[in-house]
């Protein structure tokens, strides 16, 4: 008995590590791969919430988590809190999915909790990844400068929702790809310390992209974008934040701890 | 008795269905025909709505059912969910009639059951149907291209609200016909995947055209877009979505299950 | 007795019927006299309106009618009922008197009855009535077909706030004038379907005129907007609409039953 | 004993009447000389202020008044009721005192009332009188024709927030004051009949000028603004307005009384 | 026993002046080293916060205090009463700290205490300190003139969020310090009454600069604004305040006591 047991725990470790393993394996591929949608949802809390017993608001907590686990399969969730560093929001949430669908039907579960009803959806960017567009024409040199690996378990994210103006875009191809390159040899400098990502929104949300960053570093965060505005490609830039939303990666049990004290 | 009640079932049977085949005939019709008048109507549900009790939220689909039968002998409606997926609104209504006040009595009605007192107005966009201005002077070729025939079933829908400049309205017509076929060729590659829709709103509303499109593509239509905003026309573009918004096509039913969950 | 009340009777007939004539007179006037001020004061009905129980609601329609009723002798008011086809509001008074503070009067006890408690003043638009700037200067066939009687009862009804930019105001009055005859050109063809009234609002305002109209016809209304976004004088709108308020008018009880639904 | 306080009440009376005259002293000067901090206070009610039973909407009343009276010795106030010409506002304050902590302090006790607590701010403008720029080089007729008394007891207010775009500032001094010769002779056929005052507020306020109007001629002031924007001056107004602010000038227990209803 | 108690009494005594020494040092460092975090966050009292009695208003406040301390070891916070100057907001707070995360924490504390839940966080403002980019090329006399001491005990503060445009951006630098030298000798007249404190903002923010003023003449500053509007530089800013925030520099004890009247 005592060592059917056994065996039987240490297959479901086995299985459990798998589970784990091939749940991290689709995490890095929603996260790489091209084809993917993101959603990012930022949310407000209403003043309501707080008139909500302490013992109510600590069991919405374990209804939102049992939301997340049932989505697990379909999305990807990252969460990070504004509240604090943002006027607008104090909760935002990324979403990947292949389908856009599925962000919708995570975020719909979201906001239909006791907590989500609560929550003032203040924002919501829905973007697409792609190849990198440019990338292919850049110097060898420079391509080998962008495989430089991105720091990992940054504390702050920031998102640029960005929108260009009609001179970009009725711009030739060879001339973006001028501006593209200035713009990218200006964050060179920048590759170590701050992690990037990138999804193009036109048609789907009133920007062109959503502009992702991770980094430790707020001050080189701040000289990076100094060294963006003063490329040419500032000149395009129709609308750049506004928002732009500042956070910290954050665990939901911690996010989650911080709204139900 | 029973041959007379099996014939009376019989004979009720075929004027359902005769019922239901002209209601279609008149959807596609509606849907199709010049001079007939569309309401976007976008709902936002307000916090209150999740303190109606249950049981209360329940009877109140019943009767937004009701509202949506007693006036199909003079509107078609269908119906949106952009929740999660916009942070202005959770519900789009697309009501088409032959007169706007029918529109607005349809509305009038919605807003008027326990729901609709519970939902927020936030965005109504009114239009009329047209002939199409520049086909009928395009290349022949182009004119067969655009018979090709529209994707059936999509689930997402979009709305991008547009406004032009007074540089625009003021070119010569044949300057306009230039632009508007630069801007057709741009959309040839994605008829098979993107259907698109056209309503007139200048004098109705803030706009100049209200532009509704279905997909299962959201990836073809970001590029679709992309392709648009490349050619000339987009200099002229003085409001171009703002909001765009984008949701998933949804019968009545689910939708009001999701809103009272 | 029976003859002197029956006389009594008939001269009380009469003595309404005179005071209704002169109501009328005076109405006419006030709706074509220049120096007379005109007041657009445009509500939303608060959330909380639908929590007031059924028999306040109707019994607070009385004190509204007894509100018109007290100030008739000063003031004239028109009502529409934009609710259904406009996202910002359910009601819009539009108010003359031969004084600015008879309007502000009026609107005070409007919003002081239990109704107007919950009407949230969304928009107001100020103006005053003047003779016409630059008919004098039009050639006489142009002046014979400005003289087209307008349509009577039309349903629907549009206001659309207009402000011109500094160069505008800067030209020679001259070159005004001939970009007004230009507008007026477009305009006549829709004389007999769409009725004009102008209001002068710089000084009293953000804007610098109110333009409103009446017509059975939103296709005739949506090609005559389009007709004047085609002359020159386009380029110096500032604001033309934002908002644009589209609704029909509608007898006071008949509002007013639908708000008390 | 009647003798002495017959006396009493006649020194009484004599000490009453001289504080009278001291404060007519006081507010001629505060309302005339340069130097003087001008803080214009904005409110709309909420819509909760109507739930207050009535007994203590007329106390809340008398608090307000004690308020004005605190505070007497250190600041002017002027009331204006906006209500009913305003979709933004209710009731306008204009406090004038030596130090802006003195506008400031007497707004805190303000909004610390009853009423104050259901008393939205919804705009704020600061601004300080000065001795006028431009005059000084005026021809001789121009600064006597300046000298016409300005009307007295007008029912009417105007408030116009001004600002002027970078290349107004940073025109030679006498470039501007060339403009604003053009724009005085602009003015000069209404100093009969409109009351002028002016603020700057430049690093006070997001504004360059507080311009107040006081007048019983709307029409009059509609002429004088039309004339204003005719002048080159009108080139470099980036803001004029947005808000403009039309109210009656009342005293306060008039405003109180319309509120308490 | 009395002696050691006195010179244990004596110890603490020293230990606490050490302490506030201590203390003194380190928010003199934080306030004049670059690499420093600063975030300005503003506050609007909700309107329900009158409704919650006085005594738990008075002990709301103890709690406040109670975050202050609990902190002071990681931030310094200075307090501002905006109330009577704003229509925007009642509250500021100003946190510096070494890094951004420890101004979130600080202010998550904030506003999870009984009035925090109250305030609605209507602006924030994040920057970084840096040594001064300019100064070290302008001529020694300005740079001497620069050392001027500033005023100390000033009773006012004004916070001025600056975006400057793209032309700024990709200006050689030798053109912007051209600029920024003009920029500076229109400060040098009001280095005695105007103290400055200038953050970086970019990546940060929706803004380039958050300059920051104390002075206890606003006559002064004024006339300071309108210098730095006539310079060149003035062309180049996108946006300067909106909002401007203007508000009286008081110890947190008084701040308090004005909103738990």
């Amino acid at each position: 008995m005592k060592f059917s047991s056994a065996v039987a725990a240490g297959l479901f470790l086995l299985a459990s590590m798998a589970q784990v393993a091939v749940a991290q394996v689709e995490r890095e591929k929603l996260l790489s791969e091209p084809g993917v949608y993101g959603t990012f949802a930022v949310f407000k809390l209403s003043e309501d919430w707080w008139k909500v017993d302490k013992a109510a608001r600590a069991s919405a907590m374990a209804e939102v988590k049992g939301v997340f686990q049932k989505h697990a399969d379909k999305i990807i969730a990252d969460t990070y809190l504004l509240r604090g560093l943002s006027q607008r929001a104090d909760l935002m949430l990324r979403v990947h999915a292949r389908e856009m669908v599925h962000n919708q039907n995570f975020l719909l579960d979201v906001m239909g909790t006791a907590l989500g009803r609560h929550l003032q959806n203040v924002e919501t960017f829905n973007g697409i990844t792609k190849k990198l567009n440019y990338v292919p024409s850049f110097p060898d040199e420079l391509k080998t400068e962008l495989k430089t690996p991105p720091p990992q378990g940054s504390p702050y994210a920031i998102v640029v929702p960005i929108q260009k103006d009609a001179e970009w875009w009725t711009l030739a191809q060879d001339e973006r790809t001028v501006m593209m390159k200035e713009h990218t040899d200006a964050t060179i400098a920048y590759l170590k310390t701050v992690r990037r990502k990138l999804y193009h929104a036109s048609g789907l949300d009133d920007l062109d992209f959503i502009t992702y960053f991770e980094t430790a570093r707020l001050d080189d965060f701040n000289n990076l974008v100094i060294g963006l505005l003063k490329v040419e490609e500032n000149h395009h830039n129709k609308r750049f934040g506004e928002p732009l939303l500042l956070g910290t990666i954050r665990p939901l049990d911690e996010i989650l701890e911080v709204l139900a004290r």
